[in-house]
C-alpha cells in the first residue's frame, strides 16, 4: 500500500473508473481468509512458486486440516513445519501427495515445479544429535527453490573433521551452523569463512546447556563478525532467512 | 467492616438490640464455610448475579465437587476454572446442568439469567494457538455479564490482518490482547487505541520463549501507555479485571 | 483513519474538492513532526486538554530541550518523566513556566487549566521508599485530569496501617498499588476491594529482590483477581492506565 | 566429640581401661552403619524419642526397604518422606506396622509411643492446593513429639478468613506458612504474630510462578520481621525446624 | 484485637462506660503515628524494653531525622538499620546520646537499661569480608537483649578452624551461619549441632557468585536438617529471628 | 589455504622452486603481526578496500594506540569500536587524520576513497534512546562501502510514524531494525517488508528490560519469518552482516 | 599435524618418494571415517588401549548401532554413555560381548585387556541419589584404564561419616566429588586434602535446586582452591578427566 | 589428623610421655592463628616453599596488613590476590619488599628462592581483554614453584593465531584456556590437545554475555572432553588447580 498504489487508486476513483465503496474497501480489505480460528495470509501467493507455511505446532489436527484444506483450494503448494506424525495422517487424507519428511517433522505438498538456484546454502551441524533440527532448515530451503549441501557432525572438538569439509562451506553463498551445548561451531565457521554465518542453537545438551540456553548466549556473544541468530531449535527460520540471501540477486 | 457497619452494630449493642456475644461473632465470624481443606468465600454472593468461582487446578476430584456442592446449596452460579474433563465428569454427575467448555477448560452452572452488557470487551490473539487462553478470558468475561467479541489470529508478522479488525477493536470499551511468542500485539494495539488494554502473554512457543517470559517481558516493557499486563496464560484474570472496568459506570 | 475518514476523502477527491496529491499525502502523512532523531507524534493534541508526553531519560539534554520546543509552538501542555534536575535547568530556560517535581522526576508545564474528575484514583504504597515511584504516578494521574488520592507507608507486615485507610481505599473508582521487596500490598488490598487494582513492583529492597523482580513475580501471581500489572518502578504507566480507567463514563 | 569426651577417653587409655586400638578407632569409627550405597547416621538414635529419618525421593526401592531393615533392627521409630505408594507397598512387605499418609506422601513406623508438647506448631496454608506440603511438615512435627494444629485455605485474597483463625495462629509457639503463587502469605502472617514464623514456598501456581520462584523469592523479601524461609515444597524441613524450636524449653 | 478485646470494649458500650464514637475509634484507630511519608508503628512500644527498629536504605536524611524525633517523644531505644554514617551525622545533630556502629552500619539510642539473657545466640562467618553482615545481626540481637557470642572466619576450607570453636556453637541456644560465595557453612554446621541454624547467605563473591545467589540457593538447599534462610545480606532479619527463638521460655 | 594453495606450494617445493624450511614456515606462519598483548589479524588486508577493525573496549589507551601503530604502517584505513573520547584523543596523538564519532563511540581513519554500493541498508530504530546503537551499525556498515539510509523514532507505539517512512524500507536490500525495551519493531519490519531484517535488542529500557533481555527474547521468539538477531546492543555486527549481504552479488 | 611431521611429509614430496596429490590428500584428509549422520574420530585408535567412545543420548538406536558396528570393524573397545536399556539390547545384537551398567548407564565392549594404574581416583557422593553419576564417572575411568575407589553417602551433613573415609581419600591422586542440592561436599573435602578435586554438581534435589543449578554454582564458587567444576550430571567427563591427571607421570 | 598420628599420640599419652591436657589441646588446637576478624590457616607452611595466600578483595587495608604482618612473622612468602593499588601500597609501607602486579591486581613477597618445575603450564587467552585474569593465573603458578608459558588473543575468530602456537600448547602438561564472550577457545583447544584443560570464564564482553555467564555456560557443555571450569574471572583459582596437576609425579 505505498504511495504509488494509493495515487493510482485514488485516480481511479476521480476518474471514476472506480466506485467510493469499492476503493474504500480495498484500502481496508486487504487479502487474507478468515477461517475464523485463523485468518490465512493470502499475501505470499503473489510471488510466484512460493508455498504457503503452517506452523503446525499448538494447533489441533482439525485447525490444521482445515487450514491446509483452504491452501489446496488456491493451488498453492504447502509447507507444513512441526508437524508430527498423526497431524500427516490427517492431512494425508485430503491430500493424498502430501509428502512427510520425519526427521523434519515437516509435510510438504508441491504443486508446482521448485527449481533451485545456482548458488547454494551450506548446513552445518555440530553433532548427529542436530540433524533433525537441521532437517528443517535443509528441506525449507529447498522448498523455497534453494540448492542445500549437507555437512553434519563436524563440531569442534574433532576441528579437523570441519576443516575436511571446508571446501563445501567455503563455496556456500550463505551458510547455516547449527550445534547444541557450547555452541562453538558458529564463532569458529565465522571466522573461517566471510559469508554471512546463520547461527541455530538446539536443545541438544543436558544439564548447565538448560534446554539450549547455552548454546545461545554463546552464538550472540560470537566474538566472529558476521553471524546472527534465530531462536533455539528455529531450523524453519535459518532455512527462511538463508533462502532470502541466497535469492538476492 | 467499614466504621458505619461497626458504629450501626455498637448502636445495636448498647440498644439491647443485639446481645454481646452476637456482637462479637459477628465482628470476627466473617462470611465463609470451611470445609477443612477449603474455606469457601460467600462474599461474592452479595453482588446480585455474579457467579461463585473455583480454580480447578491443584485440587482433587473429590475436592471439587464437595465444593461445588456446597455452592450449589446457596443456589449460586459457578465458574470452575483449569478443569480438565475428569473433574468435569465428576461434577456433572451431582449437577447434571453443568457444561463444560472444553477449548477453555472451564466448568460453568448457570442458575439465573445472565443479562449482557451494552458496552463489549474484545478478546485478541496474535495466533490460532493462543484461542485457549482467549477462551477462558471470554467466558469468564461472558460469565460476569459482559458482551465479548472475538477476533483471533491477527498477530504483527501479517499487520494487515489486524487493520481488518480496527472497528471491532476501536468500538471496545476495554481490550484484551493475547499473545504468545514475542508478544509484539500488545504493544501495536497500545499505540493503535486509545483503551485500556490487558495484555496476557501466553507459553505458545518454543526455545527461548521459555514458557512465555519472552512474551510477558515484552508486555511488561511495553512502549505503548495503557497497557498492564496479568501472568502468563491468566485468560481468568483477563477476564475479570476486563469485566471490572466494562462495568464501571 | 477509519472507513468514515477515508470515505470523506475520497468523495472529496471524486468531487474534485481535494487535488490527488493532497489526498494522498494526508493518507501518508500522518500528524507527527520529524526532528530527525525523534518523531514528535501530534495525536494527542486532538483529545482536548491532554498534555504532550515525554520520556527523558535516555535522550540528552538537548534533545529534550528540541521535542519539547517543538511542542511549546503547539501551545501544548507537556509532562517530561525521568528527568533529572539538569535537564529540568535547560528546560526552565527556554520555558519559565516549567515546574519540576523532585520526587517524582517530573517536569510540567501547565497551558490550560486542568479540571479534575470527581471521582479519584487511590495511590497506595507499602513504604516510604515507594514513594518516589508514587508521585510519578500520582503527578501523572493528575496532569491527566484526575482527582488523586495518596496512602503512603501501609505495608502489609502493619496490616492495621492499611484498615486504618480502608474508607479512602474502597472510595475510589481504581487503586494503584505500589510495593517493593515481597509486593502483597497488592494481593492483600486487592482481596479488600472490589474494584480494579493497578500493581506497581518497584525496585526497593536488596539481595534477592534482585532489582524488583521479586516484587514483579509476586504480583504477577497475585490470587487476588481484578489485578493487572506494570514494569518495575514504572509509575508513569499506572498513573496513565489509571486514568484511562478512572476517566471512561 | 568435645574437649571432655577426649579427655575422658584420653584417660582410660592412661589408665589402661582402654587400649590404644579401641580408643583410636572410636575417635575415627563415629556411629553409622555402612551399607554401601548408604551410610546410616546413628546419632540420632541417642536422642530418646526421635524417629530415624529416611528421604525417599532418587532412591530404588530396594535401597529403601534395605535402609528400613537397618533401621527396624535398633527398633527405631522410622519417618520416610517422598515415598510414593509403591515404595510404601515395599516397606509394608518387611515391616507390617508401616502406615502411609498418601497426601503428605510420608511412611511412618511407630516402634514408641510418641508423647506430644503442650505447646503447639500450627500449619497455615493460603490454598487447598499447598495441603499435601503442609501435611508432610505437620507429619514430621508429630513424629518429632509436637503437638500440631492446622488452618488451610487462608490466603489474603479473602484475608477474614485469616483474621478468624487468628487466635489458633497467636496461641501458637512457632508458626509454618506455606503458600505457593505469590506467597504473601508469610509477610501477613509474619506481621499478625510476635511468633517465629517458617515460610514454606510452594510449587502450587503456574506461568510467571516458575516452579514455585515467585513465592520463594517473596518469602525471602518479606517485609514483616521474625519471618525465614526454607526450600520450595519442604515441609519436611519446616517441620523439623519449627520442632526444634518448639522444644527448646 | 482479640475476642477477649473487643468483648471487654463491647461491654463499656453497652454498660455506657465508652461512647459510640469512641469505641468506633478505638476498633479502627490502631496505634501507629502518621507523618505522612511514614506511619510509625507503635505496637513495639507495649512490649517493653524493645527498640523501635528504622530500616533506613531508600528514606532521605529529612525522612529519617522526622521518624527519629518522633521515636524520641515517647523515650524510645531506636535500632536504624542500614545507615549511612552522613545519615548518622544527621541523627546526632537531634540526638547526642546516638551510637554508629561504623560496620554493621546501624545507629542505635539506647534510652533504657539492656537486660541481657543468660542463654546466647552464636554468630558464625565463613570469612572477613562477611563480617559486616554478621555485626548486623550482632547489634540487631544484643539491643534486643540477647547475650551474643562471635565466631568469625571459619568456612569450609579450613574446616579445623571451625571445630576449633565448636564448644561456643554447640553451647549457643540458636546459631546465625553466615557466609558467601558457595555458602557451604550452614549445611556443615547444621550437620554438626542440633540447634536451629539460621542461614544468611551474604553477596561476597563475585562472578557466578551473581550477588549472593550462589549462596542463597546452596542455603536452600542444605542437606542438613534444621536450617532456615533469611534474605541475601540480611544481618537484621537473621538477629531479629533468632532473638525470637533464643527469647521463648 | 584450500587444496589448491596447498598442492601449487608442494609444487614449488618438488620444483625446488621454495625450500623445505620456506614452505614449512609458510603452512604455519599465517599472516598475523604478533605484539604479545594481541596477534594483528593481517587476513583482511587482501580483500580491497577494507578497514581492519579494533574493538577498543576491555583495551587500554596504551594498547589501543599500540594496535593503530601497527595497522597504520600498513596504510589500512581503521574502525575502531567502543573508543571513548580519551582513547581518540590517545590516537589523534598519532593519527591526526583520525575521526571520532561521538554518538557511535568510533574512531575512523580513512586510507582509501571508499566507493559506495548502489543498493542499500536501511537503519530503523524504535526510539531516541536507541540512536547510537544504530549509529555505530550506519557508520559500520559506511566505513564497509555501502549506501545508508537511517529512520530515528519509529516505534510501534506510533505505527503510522512507521508507516510513513515504508518507501525508504522496502526499498532497502537488507533492514536493520534497533529497538530496546520490548523490541516490537523487528517483528512488525519482518511482516511488513520481504527482506532480510536484522534485529538489535538494545539495553534501553529499565525495571523487567533485565539490560536489553527482554527485546532480546522478543526478537529471538519472532512471529516474522526473515529476522534474524544479533547481541544486545550490538551495532557492529548488524552493520558487519548487513555489509555481507548488501554487497552479495 | 605439527612442524616436524609436515617438514617430513615435504621432503618426501621433494624426495619423490611421495606425489603431490597424495601429499595434499593427507594434509587435508584427517583420519575419520564419515557416515553421514556421524564423523567417527579416528584419532583416538592411535593412542594404545583407549576405548572408542560414544555418546548416546539423541541417537537413534540405528545411529548408535551403526556407528559400534563401524568402530567393531577396527576392533576398538567401546564406551557408549547415555545409553538406555533398549539401545543396549541393538548393540548386544550385534556384538554379544557387550555389557550393559545399568545403575551408569553405559555400554562397555572390551576388546584388550584392560591395565590398571597403581595410583588410583577416589570417587565420592553426598548422597544415595548421586550414585548413578558417580558410577558413571568411575566405569569411565576404570575402562580408560585407572584404578577407582568408591566413597558413598558422605554429604556434609553427617561429616562424621566423611572423615570416617579420609584414608581413602586423601590416598588418592585425584578426587572426584559429586554432590547434589547444596553441593557442599566439594568445598570441604577441597579444604581437607591437598590433591585435584572434580567437582561433579548433580540434578539430585527439588525445588531451589533447579535441576542442580544450585549445586552448580556452589561448586564454582567454592572457596576451597584446588577444585573445578564440569557440567551437570556429567561422569562421563569428570572420569575422563580424572583419568588424564591419574595417568600423567 | 589420620589414625597414625592419634595412634602415636595415644602411645604417648599412655607412656606417660605426654600430659593429657596436652594431648587434649593438640588435638583440638589445630594450626591457625586467630585475629579476631581472620583465623590465619598454618596448615601451609608445613609444605616447604608454598606461599601464603591471602584473597584482599572485601577485606580492608587495616585487615590486610595485620593478616600479612603476622605470617612475616613467620617468614612465609605471600600471595595477596584482588589487590588493588591502594593496599599495596599500605602493605609496601610494612614489608619493603612487597611487589605489585598490576595488571594481575596481585601482591608478592618472596621470602626464598622459587625453584621452577621442568614441565610447564601454558596459558591461552582468546582476547587483549582477557589478559588480566591471565596474568592472574600465570603470577599465581609462578609463585607455587611452575613454569609458565603465555599465549594471548588467539581467539577463535581467526583460528591460524592459534594453529601457529600449537607447539608451545601441545608441550605444556596442563593447559589454562581463558576467554569471553562465547568462551569457544575451551572447546577447540580441549579438542585439539590431548592434555586437561582448565577453562577460565571471564565477565569480558557485553549484553547477553551477562558478566560471564554466557562463556562459563559454553565451557561447562564444552563438547570436548578433558575440560573443566573454574568461576568467571578466576585466574588464581586456575593457576593453582593446573600447579597441582603440574606437580604431581
Amino acid at each position: 500500500m505505498n504511495k504509488e498504489t494509493i495515487k493510482k487508486l485514488l485516480e481511479d476513483v476521480k476518474d471514476d473508473k472506480m466506485s467510493i465503496d469499492t476503493a474504500a474497501r480495498m484500502l481496508i480489505d486487504l487479502p487474507f481468509t478468515d477461517l475464523g480460528f485463523a485468518k490465512i495470509d493470502n499475501h505470499r501467493e503473489i510471488r510466484t512458486g512460493y508455498p504457503e507455511i503452517i506452523y503446525c505446532a499448538g494447533k489441533t489436527e482439525e485447525q490444521v486440516v482445515a487450514i491446509i484444506r483452504e491452501m489446496l483450494k488456491k493451488g498453492s503448494s504447502i509447507l507444513g513445519t512441526r508437524a508430527d506424525k498423526k497431524i500427516f495422517e490427517a492431512v494425508k487424507a485430503i491430500c493424498p501427495e502430501a509428502e512427510y519428511h520425519d526427521v523434519a517433522r515437516i509435510i510438504t505438498v508441491r504443486k508446482k515445479e521448485i527449481k533451485l538456484t545456482d548458488t547454494y546454502i551450506t548446513v552445518i551441524t555440530a553433532g548427529t544429535s542436530d540433524i533433525p533440527v537441521a532437517e528443517e532448515a535443509a528441506i525449507t530451503a529447498q522448498m523455497l527453490g534453494n540448492r542445500v549441501e549437507r555437512v553434519f557432525d563436524v563440531g569442534v572438538a574433532g576441528i579437523h573433521r570441519l576443516f575436511a569439509s571446508l571446501d563445501v562451506i567455503t563455496g556456500a553463498k550463505v551458510i547455516i551452523a547449527i550445534a547444541g551445548m557450547e555452541g562453538a561451531l558458529a564463532s569458529v565457521v565465522g571466522g573461517l569463512v566471510d559469508k554471512p554465518v546463520i547461527a541455530v542453537p538446539t536443545s541438544v545438551g543436558y544439564g548447565a546447556s538448560f534446554g539450549g540456553l547455552s548454546a545461545l548466549l554463546s552464538m550472540l556473544n560470537s566474538c566472529a563478525s558476521g553471524t546472527a541468530v534465530v531462536n533455539i531449535d528455529n531450523g524453519f527460520g535459518a532455512g527462511y532467512f538463508a533462502s532470502m540471501i541466497n535469492k538476492l540477486s
